[in-house]
């Protein structure tokens, strides 16, 4: 456990994930069930081979790694994904993934016996389907087989359709009993990085409540139409937009936010007065009283910017999350473990959604966030420091030591 | 000039070009310089060779049809186009092309001897490559070839490559000197439809002047973003485009329109803050001075609502295109012969722009509306009844015999 080595094989592991799905801006696009991201698949098997592990994939494409080809007890889980959003950083998912290989790695040489096993898991960010934690999900039972066939890509294809053509969902694929789950991740928001911490241990992840909107105008010359004659869906689409930022502005005061991040007009020409818009709105918090009452204020202020504009809508729910509080029983002993080795921290709530939700009602399940620059994520300057990763590996690998019976 | 066999002929001349780029709701795709838009000028071009016309395209890929392979006089020319906008509809356009087919067969079945040719044009919808009359601009020399350069399609490829592949460009296509400019087209308003009136004898139309404006936000994650610490684009956009609404109804007294045809967000995901958007921007009136006021007011709230916002933006004009009066002799001779003829008319504005604009200070120009349903175009649902085209042709027709030397 030398530092310098650590490091160098965290950056070894992180560059050989690199150029996968990369633009010219340094954004990468890895995009579930897409071929880049079963090339970080390919590249995360490759490098668990190398340091002869034994890599295992289930039936919805979820790549496991762990020490011994079987053991009869029940394992620790350390998890996170392998996928991005389009044009996304290169730090999200993938350091919670080579941090759980630097652990396995600790467990062996130090011939610590405890049963883990690391994870990659499949298709977390919404962006490909419209649904976010899908390989996690499957596994836990959270997301049905029947759930896969309403979402969509960008080809119209079910992901269903995507997933049986592709050999998956031939086997079971439910989870094993586990005796806990832990996630690294980068925090991907700016309170560790502003406040100069080193790590922050979890304590709720914020629900999710999402929404498609679809706002039906009338599709018009915009030369020969006049403005009183107009039935313009983007204009009544440029009033919702502002409406769900004034109520996200509102309920901040409760960690709540609200996003349209998704918006499509059709036809989409420059001299059509628009008559379609569909908008993706992103509605998140860990009260879940905040989430509720804006979401009954923006309903009814949709309905009214549509009744003034003579236009009709629908307002469908697409997912509907609710917050998800972590074990205080992780909560405590990785604070702990934390405390015992200096290094600095301190509990925190998680605006972005992650895998680990879908295990904290099935095992104890625990997180540790590690700070990334100025909380950009989503984006190709997102960035962190891998020796900020490595004391969330020490921290992780301290409790479990801890934790052992 | 029996009206059943006419209203005949053009209803099969129509229905020759109506499956071509037809989707399931009945909307026609054929934009310029596409598959579809040239499969429309070779249907164009087989009716026309059955008529035993004799056909000709220049070097841009107009199709221009006349009688007489040569003729020493100078022709009237009476055109329009045969290109749409994205699921548009079937009238815009084709109707002025076939009642020009049906006029040139009226002067050779009466004997008349004017000299007059038919031409359709080429990329007269700005929705292909965001400018608009490219062919009858390129050949009345009002665009140029390196304009060209900058226009780009989906594809991102240049008009000027794509007109070079396909071999246009290489011959001399300036259009010949003219005796005068006749356009027959649907009104795409309600002025005629809700005041049943048979035709409008256009007195100007419209200056069309575009922008495209960026807006640069900070794409972030959407759930780990608190609202105080975003730079969001498209809420940025949506002052905007509220913004322009407000200014178009301020200004909608002089006849001026504003309209945000076209909005594209990147990187358009639910679970990210947008970080980039273009707004395509039209604004569109017969009066400069109200036209520029609004450009200019609009400027200055642009500014105001990024200077709050701390967003850079940068807003390009595309296209300055100043109202265009038409001929007072065409219009007065137009107005004359539907007089003469019973046939009820007024003198109008046009609130579209035309392919007649590019004609207008190098011939006589005029225009004749024929009223469309509900004053719907650019919509699948455009409609127009092929007997208020007969009346058109009737007028046209009857004007040339009048101002035959």
């Amino acid at each position: 456990m030398g530092k310098i080595e650590d490091l160098k094989l965290l950056n070894g592991w992180f560059n050989e994930f690199s150029s996968i799905g990369q633009n010219k801006i340094g954004g990468v696009t890895r995009l579930a069930y897409s071929f880049d991201e079963n090339n970080m698949h390919e590249t995360f098997k490759k490098i668990c081979e190398k340091l002869c592990f034994h890599v295992k994939s289930d039936s919805v494409g979820n790549t496991f790694v762990s020490l011994k080809e079987s053991d009869s007890r029940k394992p620790y889980l350390i998890a996170s994904h392998l996928d991005s959003v389009p044009n996304g950083g290169k730090y999200d998912g993938v350091l919670g993934v080579i941090g759980g290989i630097l652990i396995l790695k600790w467990i062996r040489d130090n011939n610590i016996d405890i049963p883990v096993k690391v994870c990659a898991f499949r298709c977390e960010e919404s962006s490909a389907f419209g649904k976010a934690t899908i390989g996690s999900g499957l596994i836990t039972g959270k997301i049905k087989e029947k759930d896969l066939c309403s979402l969509k890509g960008v080809r119209e294809e079910s992901l269903y359709d995507i997933l049986k053509s592709k050999g998956y969902l031939s086997q079971n694929y439910s989870v094993e009993a586990l005796q806990g789950y832990i996630e690294m991740h980068i925090e991907q928001g700016r309170v560790l990085y502003d406040n100069k911490v080193e790590a922050g241990i979890v304590t709720a992840i914020a629900g999710s409540k999402r929404f498609k909107l679809e706002i039906h105008g009338r599709q018009d010359h915009s030369g020969a139409t006049p403005m009183s004659m107009r039935k313009d869906a983007l204009s009544a689409a440029s009033e919702v937009i502002l409406e769900i930022e004034k109520l996200g502005i509102q309920e901040s005061i409760h960690s709540t936010v609200a996003t349209v991040g998704e918006i499509h007009e059709t036809p989409n020409a420059l001299n059509v007065v628009p008559g379609f818009v569909e908008l993706g709105i992103d509605i998140r918090g860990i009260e879940s009283s905040s989430i509720n009452s804006l979401i009954s204020q923006l309903k009814c202020n949709i309905k009214n910017i549509m009744n003034k504009r003579n236009l009709s809508y629908e307002l469908i729910p697409t997912t509907l999350g609710e917050p998800v509080k972590l074990s205080n029983q992780v909560i405590g002993g990785l604070y702990e473990a934390a405390k015992k080795l200096g290094i600095g921290c301190i509990k925190m709530p998680s605006g972005a959604g992650h895998d680990a939700m879908e295990f904290a009602d099935i095992t104890k399940t625990g997180m540790v966030f590690i700070p990334c620059k100025e909380g950009i994520s989503h984006n190709p300057k997102e960035e962190a420091d891998l020796s900020d990763l490595l004391n969330a590996c020490k921290i992780v690998y301290e409790y479990l030591k801890e934790v052992l019976p």
